[in-house]
């Protein structure tokens, strides 16, 4: 539709059959400064877009293309949107040709390849690059992000519990070796492969508790919120499955060193997220909305956090909502990218959601 | 977020709070060329917007007002998206006051006023001004919204009954007697006020006949048919609620006058909606939306219109999806605003729908 | 937890993995008056029941086993709940071993061969079976029911459809040749084997017409209202799929030969359903299910049936309500098993249904 | 349709219109040794039950009754499915008249009278009733619910934590202050009156946590948890609405007092359930349904009992699976009157749930 300025900013999709890729398809071809120049998609290689994403008919008129590292690097990025364990293959290769990587993959969110072994028992086959790698959460590491060859986006549960508690876990005011993190999740969270698990007759209605323990993300919210802290942390991670198709709302229980009240909660947060474009604290009085849920902000690039304190059992509940294919994938990965670019982070992100969908 | 131009279109919202409401204000303080300086609500006046619409927190921050003719008048335009019936009441003061109105309501749609004494049990207080209201639907009128004062918009179910067979009633393919529209609508339909109907735990899940005859929107469609046609068209309209919150599926059966290919249908189609930028056909041969489906156009402007010839019977059964509060409702409305404003139809519109939601 | 009288009905369930078979499963078990004594599933041989229909923890302690012939020649009676085609390599054998059949299958639905050529694009490979077999409809076939050592049940869809209209078309109140049935299925009407179509995030909140024309019900639907009016009847079937796990709602639009009104449509529907125990008519004042709803008779072997009389069409619109696994599949399999063996009707079947679920 | 004998037990349902009465009504309608003499509802009185609960259509011949104690003194037992606060100024005068009360409300399940002020902000009218009121939870009173004459059924979601945490809190494995009980409910909690808050568009799709803190129940599960172990317990409750109608999950969080297994826990549960008719534990390790859902247990009077031993943190995560309105409400009513009237607990309640629903 739009007629594309010469100096728009080249990027390649790799992984664009999948639900994040085609949100960053959806997301990338209506942004002002960007041109999509290819789809990638191995098993889709050859066939049009809209056949798979159908939202995108008479939008977007590309055709999926094979990998091909040596075309790819004609653009100026490439957004890796494919399993844990593909993204090391490709990423370095990509690097070398001088591209910048946006990886929404799990292989570089990690500091320490130990990491891998444990929680993906997986061997790293390019820890160098570790270090390298910026941890792609705005809020936590802006300025690092603007500079970056490669960027390892957070998991979608990640972005919700680390926005979640960063601000307390910064301020010491909770006991840090008994969090518990209760998160739900929608369809999508399963990727945009059919299993029995995933067939609408067994999906439909669950609330079911799929990890209750070990979740890979653990891996990655511990990295991060220990770091705020200065501190290790040790984090109980639990994960359902509920009948909706888009949405994570992590529910975090933290034990209060010491009593506190509201304001003083409400304080540590805004002083932490003022500037944010994408975190909107929810704590209302009125409507039925008090609380974030994740049916608000489906299709925007909002995290909403809010919480209660419970005097009962010294207990600071924080609730988060995102989308978990956009703050939790897309939309996070495009914010990433405006950083990295130099443009207004809010560009092609200003989608507000919907009441009701 | 934006700076607005001084010689922004000053639009007034009558009855935001509702969900057509709640859906114009999200598209046109989005709108690059509106400014949104009211938006009225009796029951919420004094109260945050945001408080009634949990997606707009942090991007609108109007308050609701009461309605206030004389302050109204200061804008250009006004949306009415109040009850059939009252529209009627405010709609003749504000075109006096020389405010040019668009029209969600049923109150102008009808070109005879006898028609709203049959199908709605009501005496019209202004007919003189339904000969000067055009009927708000661009795909058929076009040129003469552009110059309206007065626009009445479509019902929802008559977006999607209208736009799916006019091609075919305009060529006089199909018997005009015979036709039957099977509709399935979302819950949103119903309005934004809880009933016993509503209530979640009774209307999650349900198939349910809710009008099988006698739906009011049948009179607008056979008006609009019938003049496409040059002759008398008669409809058997029964709608349908079904487990989704926005969308509209019609799926129109209709008798073929004598046997025809895919391609004449096709062909009658293609020319009919050729320059439309709202409307999609959707036929396709891969895939798993081979036809339209609510889903892929929730939150979007478009209609999406697909068809099956059924050779057993000499049926042509064509489908139309559409989203009810966008192109049944506020999309439509906006686009209508548009032409009458002399900007580019697609403006705020811009939106594709999501894959999946 | 039953102990069982030595002069039980010994029953086999083939195809026991699918859901048709895991209600089956449920029904029989549960039957006072059978024992159950295999449940044959090729895929899953060797595993516990319950691993695959969760439901029946504690409740069954049966392993599925593989298909054999002699082992099954031990039972009563085979009810085969396998894919279309399957049956009709399984049946004979079963048949000569002196065992009586309850067919879930298509195979031995219509009586002329060149159906399954026309309609399922294959060549019937016992079709001297066809005369002897009896259409599983209790509520039309009684008596022969009684008697016969092959029942093939109906269709999901065809039961819906055929209860629906089975009196107005022996009454010949209505235009033969111009019936439409819209209907609308859950999930559950694509089986139990995952695919993309009916992976959640796709599946989820469709209105998705499937089938508008060619479904191959529709013979067996005209096959049985042929029967009952005496003449041919064409039947333009389109099916869609839902948001919902379980059920089928079915309206029927037909064209009335000569205006009646609602206590003549009353009278054909009383008298053909008078004594039926699972054919209620539902045409209310008071409440919001005035009219069938799936949601209702989930779980239950219920048939709901009610009508609109459309004066503005001379339309009559008719609309039944069943859930596709009981009354469309198992629940009338086992009504039909309870006629063949001698017993009440009900037994097993007399589960009411939730309100609300 | 059953013919009943003399010496059935007459029973009252007051509160029949409510979704807790109309389970009680489908239940003990079918239940053999039961005749329900009376459905009390204030606001539906004179219409026919049907209207309401539309599942007893055919089945249920009776209508709505005002409140009348003398009639109801006829019956020998009052089941009381009214709001918190009525049922408190009935069942006094009910008791007096000889008759013996199940009591679904919150009126009389605390032992103290300032629990009530405390949690419910509520004087009690007859404390003095509540030494005497037996906790209705069979899997820790049986004995005492045999002979008494009021039992207080449990809160739904205090059934749900209660069960899950028995064991491990009476064996003193887990530490007693940090507790916290992560719940998911269905609609059906929120009751049968509509609100905004209830109403499909804003319900459905939601994961909205409505009680994070301050949840009235806490006051009963630690009441009985606490007398289990022997030792004061506090409880961090909240509550969380998903997009189901019936069921519960609980995700109970405790952090170990010493390492344990897997088969530590196992044998407390096993030892504490063992003969419990309607307590499965859950904890596969094929299929997709390896810990509870309450999909499973949906209609049935099941509740299934899972948990996962995260070593990283210490924790033990339980999770339980309840249908709110049967084993949270009405099922497990019907199953303490089996115990009071001398009956086989599970009569009435075999149903064994769906697979899928």
């Amino acid at each position: 539709m739009r007629v594309r300025a010469a100096e728009e900013v080249r990027v390649a999709i790799i992984g664009a059959s999948g639900y994040a890729g085609g949100e960053l398809l959806r997301l990338l071809t209506a942004h002002p400064e960007v041109e999509v120049v290819a789809a990638v998609s191995r098993k889709y290689a050859g066939e049009f877009v809209y056949n798979v994403h159908p939202n995108l008919r008479g939008i977007v008129d590309l055709k999926f293309v094979d990998f091909d590292e040596e075309r790819l690097s004609e653009c100026d990025f490439a957004f890796m949107a494919v399993p844990h364990g593909v993204s090391a293959t490709m990423t370095p290769g990509l690097l070398d040709r001088g591209m910048r990587v946006v990886d929404l993959s799990a292989d570089f969110r990690l500091k320490e390849a130990g990491g891998y072994l444990r929680w993906y028992g997986w061997k790293h086959p390019c820890a160098e690059l570790l270090e390298k790698a910026v941890y792609g959460l705005p809020e936590l590491h802006r300025a690092k992000i603007r500079d970056a060859s490669l960027v390892a986006c957070p998991g979608c549960m990640a972005v919700a519990a680390i926005l979640a508690m960063a601000p307390i876990v910064k301020e010491g005011l909770v006991e840090f070796d008994k969090i518990v993190v209760d998160a739900k999740i929608g369809s999508t969270g399963a990727g945009s492969t059919p299993s029995l698990a995933t067939h609408h007759p067994e999906r439909f209605g669950v609330v079911r508790p799929y990890k209750l323990a070990g979740h890979r993300h653990t891996a990655e919210i511990e990295q991060e919120l220990s770091q705020l802290a200065g501190a290790s942390i040790k984090l109980g991670f639990s994960a359902h499955a509920v009948n909706i198709v888009r949405g994570i709302l992590a529910t975090c229980h933290c034990f209060l060193r010491k009593p506190i009240g509201i304001p003083e909660v409400w304080k540590a947060y805004r002083q932490f997220y003022r500037e944010e474009p994408f975190v909107r604290l929810v704590r209302a009085r009125k409507g039925i909305y008090r609380l974030p849920d994740p049916k608000v902000v489906a299709g925007s690039n909002f995290c909403d956090i809010g919480f209660e304190v419970d005097g009962h059992t010294q207990r600071l509940v924080i609730v988060s909502a995102i989308d978990n294919l956009m703050k939790g994938a897309a939309g996070n990965a495009v914010q990433c990218f405006n950083i990295m670019a130099g443009f207004d982070e809010r560009l092609g992100l200003e989608f507000a959601g919907f009441h009701p969908v």
